[in-house]
């Protein structure tokens, strides 16, 4: 089945969704971006991931492409259109097109929006997850905006592609002082010798990550212990667990940081309860 | 007269020229660029900035669209098929269109390459710079690889537009040490109380700018004083002249800092003198 794309106010094919060359997003990085995991025909995290999408767009003074209401019409139309169960859909939102010029275009230019969304097979995200992740880290070199979710995504492209050189599946950042920010595409936590789960404050240095707060509320409702502080590499190698959160990505198990196993090398039980549990929890809360 | 854009192997109507949605420049701002002005029909630095578009293309290992020979060829019919006399000519180089995935797509996927030409009108651009711009002073808070042209604009378009917010035309980052890097898309001058022109290394901090690299050629055959250092904002605000270049601005005096008039407020004779040598220099240099 071929796929469609939503390309300002068009349903087209993928392979003919375009825009234009003069797009703010294609010649400034001008734009944001989220995206929701597709389960079961349902949107995960929806709540959260439009309200930060309205927060990125505020910060950058972006205006809006449309309401709320619009805006879930034409993911669930392009969910259906894809006919994706499992899987993501994916939305950007830009400046929109004017002549290439630093300063923001006239009020008139309307704010471009993109949404796709694709499948993927159940079974072989599971497979993925439950194999665990290796992550190494680098020293953080992105803007310090990054609590904004925008598309200048370069510094992270090249840390996942170091990454990969390196034989990992995700970069971690680090900071000046040792500590991990977060990872490329991802939020970094880890499990304490006490049982405690610790993951950086959303405050400062990383963004607020939509699956990194629904685990949250779900670790308050197991009753586990959460510190919400900074965790240094030298901490994560020695930590019971680690573990990484994203929509694409949920709970997924690091089993290696910078080639050195953490724990046993295997995923923990930490994280794979809290993976295993994610989805009921997700849905129960109606986000 | 409608304007034409070259995009990927065609010349196309400029209305109509577009890239896929899934373009790496546009979801990631994987890409590069460069900016060259047209004067009198010809390339001004065309050789230093084909030179630095190879190198930042190797720094993020995207490979060229096309050998320089080629790519002259693109840019003169380009700029032939606009009518452009007077004015300038915009190329960008993106990883090329890949289904969405942080890490690098397969090396079958070829780059993308644009390229559009547009006029400008000379008397307005020398009004323009016979005015004087105003900076405004920023926290410098772009990656630390600003040596990287790349198209990931967003901290330059927010400070700019902060600028104009301000009713200035330009923002200069400040580094943690107080020093101006550079502007959000030009580089940063002064003039010393001696006469001295001074501007920060390219070493680290800046773009290599090109129009630097033929004013500093340009003032060391006029046998003017160059200090390549960093200078702080107090050093510029008591400077006798400070001033900008870019490929766009040429030589343009700064008149005012962050609303302190610099020398007496008006454009100052060194700044004024480089830029009515420059184009006869850098036309004589054959770069």
């Amino acid at each position: 089945m071929s796929r469609i794309a939503y390309v300002n106010g068009r349903y087209v094919p993928h392979a003919e969704a375009a825009v234009h060359i003069e797009d703010r997003g294609y010649q400034f990085g001008d734009g944001v971006y989220e995206v929701c995991e597709v389960r079961d025909g349902a949107l995960i995290d929806e709540t959260r991931h439009l309200a930060r999408l309205a927060r990125s767009l505020r910060e950058l003074r972006i205006r809006r492409p449309m309401s709320d209401a619009a805006l879930k019409v034409v993911l669930r139309e392009t969910i259906r259109r894809n006919r994706v169960r499992d899987g993501i859909v994916y939305l950007q939102v830009t400046r929109g097109v004017a002549r290439r010029d630093h300063y923001f275009p006239p009020e008139s230019v309307a704010p471009a929006l993109v949404v796709t969304a694709r499948s993927s097979d159940r079974a072989k995200v599971e497979a993925t997850a439950a194999a665990g992740a290796s992550v190494i880290t680098l020293p953080e070199n992105r803007w310090p905006r990054v609590d904004i979710k925008s598309i200048g995504l370069l510094p992270n492209v090249l840390a996942k592609q170091q990454a990969r050189d390196a034989g990992a599946r995700e970069a971690w950042f680090v900071d000046a002082d040792g500590f991990v920010t977060e990872g490329g595409s991802t939020n970094a936590w880890i499990v304490t010798a006490a049982g405690a789960i610790v993951t950086r404050p959303a405050d400062a240095g990383i963004l607020r990550g939509v699956t990194r707060a629904t685990v949250f509320d779900m670790a308050r409702e197991l009753g586990l212990t959460i510190e919400e502080r900074a965790f240094s590499v030298d901490e994560a190698k020695a930590a019971r667990e680690a573990f990484i959160t994203a929509a694409t990505t949920i709970v997924t198990s690091v089993i290696a940081i910078d080639g050195a196993p953490v724990g046993d090398g295997a995923p923990g039980p930490v994280a794979r309860e809290l993976r295993r549990r994610f989805h009921d929890f997700a849905e129960r809360a109606g986000r």
